[in-house]
C-alpha cells in the first residue's frame, strides 16, 4: 500500500491503493466483469478513509453506512488477471448529508509507467443503520476539510 | 417471465424480466450491492437478446462479446431481499460497432402498482475474442430495426 | 419452476428449481466460478423452503438466519454458460437447532435426458441476529415432519 | 504479505498471506457470504504459488488451468468485516494431474494471538483450455518436491 497527498490529475488530494488483479474477478470476457470493478474500487475508498484516519468502521461503529446513489464509470481499457494496478481515490466534494469520490484505475506497464484504464464517479449519501439519511459525522468532515484544504463543498 | 413491446416510459419498445431479489447479492447493508445490480441488469439484457431473437449464445458462437465501455446507473430506492422485481430493457441506440441499453428496475409495491428503483444506461462495444472491435452482426441489426421500428442510430 | 415430491435419488422428498447459467456466474475458465456454484444451490434452497410454505423470509422475521457452518461439493462437471440446470434439494436430517441440506445440479443434454454435475452437502445451525444458536421454529419442524414423513433428524 | 517454509499446524510447509476482510465478501447476515469464503482461499492459493516460484500466471501461460473438481469447508467462526486474517495454503499431496490443497484461515485477536475460524481442503485437476485433463508441469512438480521435501504424493 503506497500513500500519497501530492497533487495529481486528480483536482483534490487522492490516496493510491495497489494490488494485483484477482482471479476471481475476471469473467468469461478474459477482463474484469464491469460489475466487480466496483469491488477494486471499494478496496481503494477503504485504504483512502483508513489513510484519512476515519475508516469506514468508523461509521459502521456510529450505525452509520455511505450508500451510493449514483454513479458513472468510463471502462477506457480492461483490466486483466494478475495486472498490476494502482487506484487513485480522492473525495470531489460533500455536503452535510452526502459526499462524492472520483477514483482512476492505473495500469503498470513497465519502467515505471501506467496507463489510464478505468475513470469513476460515486455519490453517497449518509445513512443509519434503518436507511434514513443523517448527517456527516463532524470529526469526518473536519478531516476531509484539512486534507483537502477546501472549506466545504468545494 | 413477461413480455412487452408497448410504448413506456422507455423511449423505445422494450422486455420486462421478473424475478425476485436473491439472498446472494446483498450485502451487510441489508440492500442489493451496489456492484451486484449489474448482474440484475445483465439478466435483463440477456432476456431482452432472447426475446428479440438474438441470444447472447450467439454473439459467443461467432466468437463475439459485447463488452461494456461506460454506464452510469442511479440508485433511487434500494433493492432489499426477496422484493418481487422488474427489469425493463431497451435499445436506446447503436452504430455499426456499439450499442446502448437503457433499464429501470421497478418493485413490485401490491396491488399491482410498482415504483422505479433504478435507472441505468450501459454503452457496449461489439468485440471478437481477442478483443478487436467488430462490427455488429448484421442479422442482430436487422432485428433491432425491426422491433425498434428505427432505421438507425436513433 | 417446476415442484416435485416423488421418491428420487435423493433419499427424501426434494424440490426440483429450473434456470438458466447466468453470465455472471462464469470465470476465465469459461464454466461457473467455484464458489458460486453457492448461488445456485441457494436460489434451489430457496425455492425449496418456499415450496415447503417456510420460505426464508419467515426465518428473517423472527430474527433468525440459517448459517452454514459445514459444506462439501463435487465438482464432476463443469457447468457453462446458458446451460439450462436443474438443481435439486432436499433436506437430508435435522436436529433442535441444525439441520443439512443435500442437494444436486443436473444438465439437460436434450430429448428430456439430464446428467448429474455436481452434488453438494450443506450443514446449517439456526442462529439469531446476534449469531447465537437458536431452535429451529417449531412450525417450520412440522412442517419438515409433514414432508418427509420422518419424525426426526432421520 | 508474509511468507513461511516454518513447520506449521499444516502437515507441509505452508505460505501464509495476510489481509483485511473487504466489505464487499460480507452477506446480509454481517459476516462473509459462504461462497466468497473461496476468493479469500484463492487469493491465499495465488501468493503460495507465486512464493514457490510457480504463479498462476504460468498455468495459463501454457494454456492450463488447475480447475477445482472438489472442496469441503468448515465455517468455524464466522469472518466479519475489517479483520485481520491469516490465510495459511500448503500442498496436501500431487499426483500427475491433480492436487490438493489444505488451507486455514486465522483471525488476529490481538496481543499476537489468533484463532483458527476457517478450514477447507480443495481438489483440483489440471486441464488445458479445451477442459481436458492434462500432466502437471514438470518444473513446477519440482518446485512442490524441493519445498515439501517429499517425492510425491504423500
Amino acid at each position: 500500500m503506497a500513500t500519497s497527498a501530492k497533487p495529481s490529475e486528480l483536482a483534490t488530494p487522492y490516496h493510491r491503493t495497489e494490488l494485483r488483479v484477482p482471479l476471481f474477478e475476471v469473467d468469461l470476457g478474459q477482463a474484469v466483469y464491469h460489475g466487480n470493478y466496483f469491488h477494486l474500487l471499494e478496496l481503494g475508498r477503504e485504504e483512502f478513509l483508513r489513510w484519512l484516519g476515519y475508516p469506514y468502521r468508523s461509521f459502521m461503529d456510529q450505525q452509520l453506512h455511505l450508500t451510493i446513489v449514483e454513479l458513472s464509470c468510463a471502462y477506457r481499457k480492461a483490466l486483466r488477471y494478475d495486472e498490476r494496478i494502482e487506484i487513485h481515490s480522492a473525495v470531489m466534494w460533500w455536503r452535510s448529508r452526502s459526499l462524492a469520490f472520483e477514483q482512476r484505475i492505473y495500469r503498470a506497464t513497465g519502467g515505471g509507467d501506467s496507463e489510464l484504464c478505468t475513470s469513476a464517479t460515486l455519490t453517497m449519501v449518509c445513512v443509519n443503520f434503518n436507511g434514513r439519511p443523517a448527517v456527516l459525522p463532524a470529526d469526518f468532515v473536519a478531516l476531509l476539510r484539512q486534507v483537502t484544504g477546501k472549506d466545504s463543498e468545494g
